[in-house]
């Protein structure tokens, strides 16, 4: 399958070309970055071992008929492309943010953008395969989470029912390296001088990510959640997202049962259950598709904190879109992951 | 007034002595160390500016007598050594959480150890001047706190009545630099390889600091706070403590009310509000004595956001004692601090 | 082919098995490590991607028969284990530096090691595919260079016939990321404390691949050259070399000399030439197998200052291997390190 | 006396704050900056301990009479703004390359720019007081020295006249933490991206500073040196520079006849001789004034390799620019730096 990426002069993109490169069902042939457009793939990422060289088009250049399109470019670009591509019947994974929502007044909240293709959100899925992993094997329009959100999303999802019995908000404390905040900007925030050695909160209580949280782990109940309050913090590192969360359940939940609701999704192949939660660290994920899941409950107090772990360019952002891509197209979900 | 450090050895040692090399009103005249015993202080710390050298001592060789005493030794020294040398007259500052909790069971139950003197308590002033000033300034025995807990303590404080009107439980979120953490041990811990570049929570649900803060955070309250939720962890930094705390109020309170509760509190000379949370950063108080608080209120959901900021080796440690040893001797609360 | 890693506990064995996981042509069927004998693979090294795992094994448990041998084991091991398994007709790797120097006298000087199968140099081939090709192609037994060996001894070795111009000593000055100098141990030289925001030079001009360097760079050579002064640091972060070679050549050579003898390695795959010196940088190559080498000739003076870079686990340890494998076994030299 | 500092708003302005904030002979009176004139100083740098606020003001507002001016300005800024100072009969520390160099042709070739007041070099004393103490007493105009200069001519100077048994060319590598390289800029090239875990070499061969090394190595020399090889470095680390020189000596030359020279500066209280060169770290001389210089001799090859350390905000800008404030004033030399 021929892949095309628009937008592949960021770490995304990067990461992607890296995962692909011996990937035995997909053939990258296009890709796109104005900023960068004319140089060769091995001179703009130095070391990305390829065995083929590329060469960066622009965005506006053709795109390759029958490839699968991987979008890297900014929302309001994917706004604006996304309903064109798909009319002509390219398969689309979209990176940004610009299909995730289903509520048109919270996207236009948060993302400070009109939205004037609202209608393909009927045939978009949120491209999280341990949740709608036979949806994606049937569309041609996958929306790829934030990076945050995977972290906070699945292991709330994976409570089940449990979520019922959830009382007041859920606690989000997030943290990500700066790859995950926009490092490869010139922007003086992400200086060695204002990184090293410093650690602070951002974006608290309007990160864009938050309504995609909301919406995706309350999905499947009945009743909607509490509001979450979610605050990422900046790391000086460069990879990796570790997310702390803190739930306070009513009377009648058990250590067990929290078991037993994890239990049922012991055979993803990318999710690592971790009984002692201080044994979650970005070390164990970094450059992995794997997301890490630990736990402690007060049994007295009813409070479950959850540790969880991924690296924000792989299972956060290239390596959840290709797990898409290999469901989109027939291969094996783990194909070029392992 | 001379000075005596038990257990200089060690980063809040070094980090009094470099305080204290320029202090009109106080001379240090003996340091003991058990591991470095009979090394030169230029030799221990070589990168310490100081003007007259001196010799550390053994733990159990005698102290000068009238001088001020320094306690930096483990937790089952302390609970042996106060109680002796308060009998001798010495003012003492212990660094230790040998003296900070009024409740003997939950001491030995976080602690691990018998407190066999446990009556000394109510001679025990805790060491936060901007809570305790006037009976420290009377007082012989101050029990310093931990680093975390007045990175969380104050900010909570500082709300005033306003406490009586939250709901549910405090989520305490706090990440700590490596010298917070136990950085000068052999442990592999806090190997290279296992610290930098990574990240990852630590005695979750368990850390010895919960109920100090809990202790603390109440005081003055008719009514005690529901169980706080603690969750500390471990950053790729040298320095700093930076606690993220998220508080539910119920419907009654207002923006106005918290600003006007925190304005009572504007002349401290070491506590900096911060109206937008997102410019409170480690680099802005390490090596200080300052700690930077921020907030920001969610109106309609009625959720306060608060970060906090301190250098864990100074406001949470060896600065802090300084103002209580300045407020015991009479001199102004932060000469040396500025 | 089979593959036994016989010490695969450590950083070296972690990446080999990294790149061998989708290698075509070799399988590993066994490794072992007294540490974490008994352990899963997938436990040791939680981000390690992978699709069947192994169980680590006791260094004296039986190795498979016909299995090529890597040996990640210390040079006193390898001493004893070497002639044992050469003589069952195994194919070996030795990562260590028992057998890469042909004057025992320095050997025994440098390892502090007595050396009782001297013998076998005659048979052992230096493991740098650019130098020894055709006789790694035939041999049973190759010794895999020093990680500082190959960033240094290369671009050295590339000059050809114009190191007979030079003059006096070269000056090797080479700085090595956590992982090239003993990272993974106990040792509270690497704590965080030690060795982040820090930097120093360690064994000054006692550095055990100094004979190794001196040795492989007059290979082919009439004349020796002068002592080199080599001079190792340690950096603050986890993957990389870069050394730093100044050169005084006699008046006879101009930058056109250098270029055309460099010139002549250019198809070299592994090799890139930076034409800007000051473009030769850690981040562009770890992870990979790639050395870069830059120069800058000053056509005055007749001094050539060299800049190399590599990943010390990489082209510096395991890659390197790798490509020995499959020159062995006649693989394609790249497979698995594109 | 009442000191200005002209450019403040720059690393090595706050590190003279921060130096001066206690100092019993100075006070700060006058501080300017363009890019933040208006703000406060406690705003602009929020970590920095003072007891009395300032306000910025612009570079062109007036100068208090009478106060001794440090200048922290570009090059061109210090070409135009000194001649008019000194005529104004104000003492002056320049911390620019404006005047350093007394080949004015050398001069113009490194920094780009012409030099129109050539004349005042006569008058100029360049700032290191242990090579020059009196002269420094004695003038109105003091050249404080690059950051990298110092950590190489020191350790040169202090061989005296073993000097002159130097072979060839000294090879001088030099590596500094990012405050030393231009690290509040905005520049891409100080991103966290692309410093952090990254090394690499810059300027080589074209350093600003290698002529001012050159001129002050030789000083008090009959001979000239031969041309010295001078590599920076740029280090994934803050603040500090390492330098490593090596230097080949004549058959005359014993360990002895180094040691001996090295000790006539052994009164020196900035100075720390080290005889274990390996023990020579960043971490002992940050945020000191100390300059560490370790040593080793190969007594059979007759080579030298030196090791020295220093922070390039202290020794290597404002602490020295203090050492020589205190002299050009008659206060002691150490005021305020111990």
């Amino acid at each position: 399958m021929k892949v095309s990426i628009i937008g592949a002069g960021g770490l995304a993109g990067k990461e992607l070309i890296g995962l692909l490169k011996n990937h035995s069902g997909f053939e990258i042939v296009h890709i796109t970055s104005d900023k960068v457009a004319g140089k060769k793939l091995s001179e703009v990422f130095p070391n990305l071992k390829i065995q083929k060289d590329l060469i960066f088009k622009k965005h506006n250049d053709e795109i390759p008929k029958d490839s699968l399109i991987v979008l890297g470019v900014p929302n309001e670009a994917s706004l604006e492309l996304v309903p064109k591509l798909f009319d002509k019947g390219h398969k689309i994974i979209d990176l940004s943010g610009a299909y995730r929502l289903h509520d048109k007044e919270i996207f236009e909240k948060y993302y400070k953008l009109k939205h004037d293709s609202f209608s393909l959100m009927e045939k978009t899925v949120f491209g999280i395969p341990e949740m709608f992993r036979e949806k994606i094997k049937n569309t041609n329009l996958v929306a790829n989470p934030g990076c945050f959100s995977t972290s906070a999303i699945l292991p709330i999802y994976f409570l089940g029912n449990l979520r019922e019995k959830i009382l007041g908000k859920m606690v989000i404390d997030a943290k990500t390296g700066v790859s995950g905040a926009g490092g490869r900007t010139e922007d003086i925030s992400f200086s060695f001088t204002n990184t090293y050695e410093n650690f602070k909160a951002y974006k608290i209580l309007s990160h864009q990510h938050t309504p995609e949280i909301q919406e995706y782990s309350e999905f499947g109940l009945k009743d909607k959640l509490k509001k979450i309050i979610f605050t990422p913090h900046l790391l000086p590192v460069y990879r990796g997202i570790l997310t702390t969360i803190v739930i306070q359940f009513d009377n009648a939940i058990s250590e067990k049962n929290i078991e037993e609701e994890f239990k049922k999704f012991k055979q993803e192949k990318f999710i690592k259950f971790i009984s002692e939660p201080e044994k979650v660290e970005l070390k164990n994920i970094q450059n992995s598709n794997y997301l890490e899941i630990g736990w402690r409950f007060d049994s007295e107090e009813k409070v479950l904190v959850i540790v969880s772990a991924l690296d924000n360019l792989v299972k956060g952002a290239s390596g959840q879109a290709l797990q898409n891509m290999n469901l989109m197209c027939g291969f094996e979900e783990s194909l070029g992951l392992l």
